[in-house]
């Protein structure tokens, strides 16, 4: 969700905001570690324009943290491996904190055979897909994330109305020559909840494509879900590739989920139907991580000039009316982090409000206002 | 492309067509051997109802045999190997065999490591890319499988309006405990390039979403191309997800192209502007193949149980009006190639008459009808 212009923000200073999080998380019994760890994460998404899933969710990571239904300091560790392979159990751990041991698990069997990929259970939210993805480009790797997010809002499969996937996300980094690195981190919904929130907020209208009515039909009016209405997959309907986007949501969840033991789309919805699963318990969301060394394949230099050379060709292609410039996914992250850095991360004010009270809940001061 | 019911056909029995091909292959020098195995990739297309991407194409692979410009018999070997990745030199061969021994290699690499990655030069079209993902299934694997094909046709990156990518599809299958296996096999494009040409040549409108006009307006207007118009990817125009799409495309051709040294569609559009690439000049096609060890993760038996649970949740979830079934991908597929094995295949009377033709060229008997 990118804050529009018109929105009512405070901004604050990245650094102040980071050691904010990390005062919250220690206070909530996180290692001042894991706790710098875990606050790297969110603050990637506050940097980089990824405004919904950084510092906004503070609170909720505090309250489930309170709760007892995740882990502060879980003991991660490998179930099942081979030499490029491993299953992780996350200890119903903090997902910030269980999905860097399991990349940085992955990208260890990389340095060794060139590939290394680990499938995650027992974990929970875990922030941006894309945080996990750029962990392998120090390496001279190309990164995978993806985690699946249950039925939360829910998506239906192709011709049906039970809302079956969550937004299940992808994320996929690689490195370039000279630019930012090519980041992609997307939903495979048509478009995030966010996006659907604030139309829903101001009345406005959206785009045909992105839900559609419980007849199965579009429709512009943002409000459909209270009737029975749902967010349709990537592609939108069948006759526009619908059916592509669920099987992208499908495979999210098999490799989150099938592969790991997590629970996932169907399951939580059958779980939920059955009354099986209580509130509050601990959500088993499930990872996907891959890392593969670019060395493994090609020698990186000319791995980089490559991906130089096709950066060049697209900024240089011919542009549509109305556009000067041609995006490369990772550039707009980039330049909003460099950015922001310097300027300050504008919060929309309902975030800021939420900052200030886990900042009165926890006893802790809050002055991070640039 | 599906034949529609009231298009012209002519049913071929799947075993004659099979032999057939055969025979045109190895009548072009490629051995015995080399041609059943290419045979079965077509043959796979035709009967799983993907009916662009099998003998619809055999008089291209044939004139292509015989200008020399791949080879029949390639001598396919691995440039660099870690224990987990390759680069594969196709030696220009047909696609359909650079495929196979490059797949072969990255199930060998997932046996003895759990994961087994392959990226690949110097090939040419490799049929669908489903078949190589299936290859893994017997192995009880996850496969995949991803080929670039340059700029034919060509969809421009959001914003733009310069044609930079093929339709570089994606495939993934999983194996199931009872039922079909999971297989996803798409272009990501909105739709592959047939649909367009049915719509083209019947003189229909497509559905909003598939095409833009040459100042980036969505149009119901199937011949849009000739008028500087193009396909859209996966997603459609930017407001609808069209960036996510033209993310994949980028996606596929960094790991097909960027990664193996293969032409890849924004070098493709170079070469064709700098007049660099003779026409008739061997293609540089680029593959990219994956193999996961199930077992390298969780134990086989339970996978394969959560797969099942998947299915039926699926399966039995709520149907939207007029539709009485929710598939998953890889069932309608299965479905479609147990009917044809018995009823045959309908071949629409284009496709009919270039196997007449090639029959005539090469001096081949064609007794393939039903």
């Amino acid at each position: 969700m990118v804050i529009e212009a018109d929105v009512e923000t405070v901004v604050v200073d990245a650094q102040a905001l980071e050691d904010f999080v990390v005062r919250v998380f220690t206070n909530r019994g996180v290692t001042e570690s894991n706790a710098r760890e875990a606050a790297e994460v969110l603050l990637k998404a506050d940097l980089t324009g990824v405004d919904s899933h950084g510092v906004p969710r503070l609170r909720n990571y505090v309250e489930r943290l309170k709760a007892g239904a995740v882990k502060a300091n879980p003991e991660v560790r490998i179930v099942h491996e081979l030499a490029s392979t491993a299953v992780v159990d996350g200890d119903n751990g903090l997902g910030m904190i269980v999905g860097r041991r399991a990349m940085e698990m992955a990208i260890q069997k990389a340095k060794t055979t060139g590939a290394g990929f680990v499938s995650v259970r027992n974990s929970s939210h875990y922030g941006i897909a894309g945080f996990y993805a750029r962990m392998a480009l120090p390496y001279d790797m190309i990164g995978i994330s993806m985690t699946n997010v249950g039925p939360g809002g829910g998506t239906p499969p192709t011709y049906g109305r039970t809302g079956l996937f969550g937004t299940n996300p992808i994320a996929v980094a690689a490195p370039t020559k000279s630019g930012p690195p090519f980041v992609m981190d997307f939903a495979t919904t048509v478009v995030a909840f966010g996006k659907l929130e604030i139309a829903m907020r101001r009345g406005h209208k959206v785009p045909l494509g992105w839900v559609m009515d419980r007849e199965g039909n579009l429709t512009d009016n943002p409000n459909t879900r209270a009737d029975g209405g749902y967010m349709l997959p990537l592609g939108g309907l069948k006759e526009t590739g619908g059916h592509k986007g669920y099987g992208l949501m499908l495979l999210v969840d098999i490799l989150c989920g099938a592969l790991s033991g997590a629970a996932f789309g169907a399951t939580f919805a059958k779980l939920a139907n059955e009354g099986a699963r209580p509130a509050g318990a601990a959500p088993n969301t499930g990872h996907f991580f891959g890392a593969l060394r670019i060395d493994g394949f090609r020698p990186l230099d000319e791995f980089k000039e490559a991906m130089d050379e096709m950066y060049q060709v697209i900024h240089g292609s011919e542009k549509l009316p109305g556009h000067d410039r041609i995006y490369v996914h990772g550039e707009i992250d980039a330049e909003t982090e460099e950015y922001r850095r310097v300027h300050g991360i504008p919060l929309d004010l309902p975030t800021y409000q939420s900052l200030e009270a886990v900042s009165a809940d926890l006893g802790l001061p809050l002055t991070i206002k640039k």
